[in-house]
């Protein structure tokens, strides 16, 4: 497992490789506490919006530092909401509607139908 | 206005009167917020449990002390989610289901189902 990891990093790039947190394991309050916060609520619209895989990190359009924007998706993942990979130099994103509405029934659709409130954006 | 709220305040009892938002008037991270917290979650739960206005402030079993459960209440009534009357020495609390439920179709629903995780309690 560790090797595997290893090598994994090795072949992507110099980052770590992203770990995930399956929707079941995921407590509620993890899960209400990742969609209370508005630039998360925007990145999961946006993602909601674009095919599995067809967004990469430096795609989104919200007005943090590449840091801060670091946070958010580490947040999404142990909620999750979101699954990454690399590819190349690209970190590529999907949301995992269906395993999330799964075992959080209407809550995704709720933040989704709702507009970025807080964020100044429509 | 000042005179009209001291005025209340001199006839129920020593408190100030619980001061109370629409769920309308509430922005979606203020509700999930409010939802996320496992004393908050408990609460909750315990008033869908009652009847409306049976359930006195004093009559919750949560493991906090009485400044921070009137923190929780406050925060709970910020949410849209409690209604707070006083009758002479008791506070006496309302779930305001149906107007929250509105507003947020499906997310009080989703937090009555789960269990009361992270409290050490089934």
């Amino acid at each position: 497992m560790t090797a595997h990891r290893q090598r994994a990093a090795a072949t992507t790039s110099h980052r770590t490789p992203p770990v995930h947190t399956d929707p079941g394991d995921v407590p509620l309050e993890t899960a209400l506490l990742a969609l209370a916060d508005p630039v998360r609520q925007s990145l999961v619209r946006e993602l909601a919006g674009a095919g599995d895989w067809e967004r990469s990190c430096g795609s989104f359009d919200v007005p943090v530092t590449k840091a801060t924007l670091s946070r958010h998706f580490a947040v999404l993942r142990e909620a999750g909401l979101l699954e990454q990979r690399d590819a190349g130099s690209k970190r590529l994103n999907r949301l995992r509607r269906a395993e999330f509405d799964e075992h959080f029934p209407g809550l995704l659709d709720l933040v989704l139908r709702h507009h970025a409130e807080g964020l100044g954006a429509g």
